[in-house]
């Protein structure tokens, strides 16, 4: 089936309808393995925005992703996903949600039927990634999902299959690919712009304090089953990525270990990983994740010189310099707005996004391979 | 023997002769093992300066030890070792050094009967620091080594043996020892004082070029007879002293990984190395070094905050910082100067070396450690 047929069938006369039906198109198998734009997009109008519902009203929808979609162009929050009453009510309020816009977990299913909601952005606990991500892809919704996109491998393919057979797009929520710093050292690092780089540094680590093990933000992150795992999936996994994107590779082998400290906090996740990765252009990259300590940091050493960002992955705050001096950006920006403005505009011109599925799926298949590592004693472990 | 008796013997009458008799009174075997102080050494005039002959006149002695020597009060330059007979008469005229306090390889063990020489300073390539350790202290001169203490164990415990014997001091050449920064990381990290140390980040690395590997300070680095190991005993040491003096403890475990981008450069030393050091306190240390890359940084987290030293281990331009700001240190100091000026007055009040060869030694295990998890495929190995 050729989606370009849509593009001017009579019925398809309204915004919402049009990428529905687009969607939808987008789902058969032929046009799915289609490397083949889509033209005349431009039949969107250009001043309408999408709706994003948010699944899951936690720390970081409530304190990032809501104020950021206040800050959007492309797309605006439409619609909330919630199980507690009380949170409802109060965002409805603050950000003048409808009620029929307004889903529990019960209810998640019959956005289908909504059409002032286009893009779903699943913000739940790690475990439940997957589910709700492939509920929102046969609901014909547009999918963001935060990363780590999944708990497993198996699960990251089972999404991106999901979306594919549904036609809907999906990005995983990797916002730094947004931020000017990050879009600075990929440019350097992939274009070799001090020689290849031969070794890097990437750490990100937080301590979760004793006090607060049982905070609802801290909770779910000590359950294997809600997490996946420990520091490693929440914010190791920027350390894997940043080696990603600085390289443009995909590592070839990693070796790892793990310490804890704090066993009886950490009887179910990992507390403190490092892990080593070798990239298949000769970077090493010295990783280390914890729920124990304060870093925040990515360095590249080149044959002709270096590039750091630190702080590195924050929501803002971002600082760059290289061997030269400071990397001169004027202002920080508001990350989870570019990508959500990014996607949209994806939708709206049928290109692929930026961070799609695979790039989820490849840092799962790092972190497995992190794991088995350590399983095996710390030995080398090869990827893919 | 009781060196205390020394003191009141009339043919102790000048310092130089005083202190060979002191060095040999020392050597006893009962009087190497008394822990009890010598009294009396306020019987040597506070205004003169021990003699220091430096053997090996490469880059660190030319550029780092001749000058600090300059700046020292308590130690002065009065003699050479050199085999290269340009550098005597250079450095004679430079330096006002006597004909007779210059010496090379031959004729070295004949600095034993040089009254104006009390401390040799070896500078000698790696390969070479026992040997000539050893043979100073049979000529009953007090040694300062260069870091690496030695090559391996072994020889670190002979060396240490040696000056037992000979009843001299012994010191390793680990310069930031008596630089502030340094010495405020070793309070903040042995006194917790914000909390104990959890993770640290301890890298050193700098890039050999391809161009340079016959430049002759570089060429023996990439000797293993003569340098003992690569990156990591050149540099990666600092990492492992830094940790260990952080710390104040002494590492159990290691785990460890080697890579080389140029093996043809590196047939026969490390290029690259990482190691995972785990400290009986509970402190993980994520230790970096490569001669493929420019790094420099101690960094250090804690239960209550975090302190870094970045650039770290440098002559100079050392900077520190805590989560509460930087560290407020107004000027960078000689630190080969305060180093050479402590041994002095060690050898002068007769007290331990603040860093003795035991320092050196315990190094030399953990990088003996390093290397045997490497051959070992990474897998985790008991130090001690």
């Amino acid at each position: 089936m050729d989606a370009a047929r849509f593009l001017s069938c009579p019925e398809h006369s309204t915004r919402r309808q049009f990428l529905k039906t687009l969607s939808q198109g987008i789902g058969s198998a032929a046009l799915a393995a289609s490397a083949a734009p889509y033209v005349g997009r431009a039949a969107l109008p250009d001043d309408e925005t999408l709706g994003v519902a948010l699944v899951g009203l936690g720390n970081y929808a409530t304190g990032q992703l809501a104020p950021a979609l206040q800050e959007t162009t492309k797309c605006e929050l439409t619609g909330i996903v919630t199980g507690t009453p009380s949170k409802a009510e109060t965002w409805k309020k603050k950000y003048d949600i409808p009620e029929e816009n307004v889903y529990n977990y019960e209810t998640y299913d019959r956005i289908a039927d909504n059409d002032n909601i286009d893009i779903i952005y699943v913000v739940l606990p790690n475990g439940m990634h997957a589910e709700y991500t492939i509920r929102a892809a046969e609901a014909g919704k547009h999918v963001l999902c935060e990363k780590p996109m999944a708990t497993s491998v198996q699960e990251c393919k089972d999404m991106i299959a999901a979306c594919e057979t549904a036609g809907v797009k999906l990005s995983v929520g990797y916002r730094l690919h947004f931020e000017p710093h990050h879009q600075r050292v990929m440019t350097l690092g992939q274009d070799e712009v001090f020689g290849p780089v031969t070794v890097m540094q990437n750490g990100f680590g937080f301590r979760i304090p004793d006090s607060a093990t049982d905070e609802p933000h801290i909770e779910w992150r000590l359950n294997k089953e809600m997490a996946g795992g420990g520091a490693l999936m929440d914010v190791g996994i920027y350390a894997i990525q940043g080696a990603r994107y600085v390289t443009g590779e995909e590592p070839v082998a990693v070796t790892a270990q793990e310490y804890k400290t704090r066993p009886e906090v950490f009887s179910d996740v990992d507390e403190t990983l490092f892990f080593q990765l070798e990239f298949p252009g000769g970077t090493v990259v010295d990783g280390s994740t914890t729920y124990n300590g304060s870093y925040n940091r990515l360095y590249a050493t080149a044959r002709d010189g270096w590039f750091e960002i630190s702080p590195a992955y924050g929501y803002g705050g971002v600082e760059g310099r290289t061997h030269d001096g400071p990397m001169d950006f004027k202002s920080n920006v508001n990350q989870q707005a570019r990508q959500m403005d990014a996607f949209a505009e994806c939708i709206r011109h049928d290109r692929s996004p930026r961070v799609g599925g695979k790039e989820g799926l490849r840092d799962l298949e790092v972190i497995e391979a992190i794991y088995e590592s350590i399983d095996a004693g710390n030995t080398r472990v090869e990827i893919g």
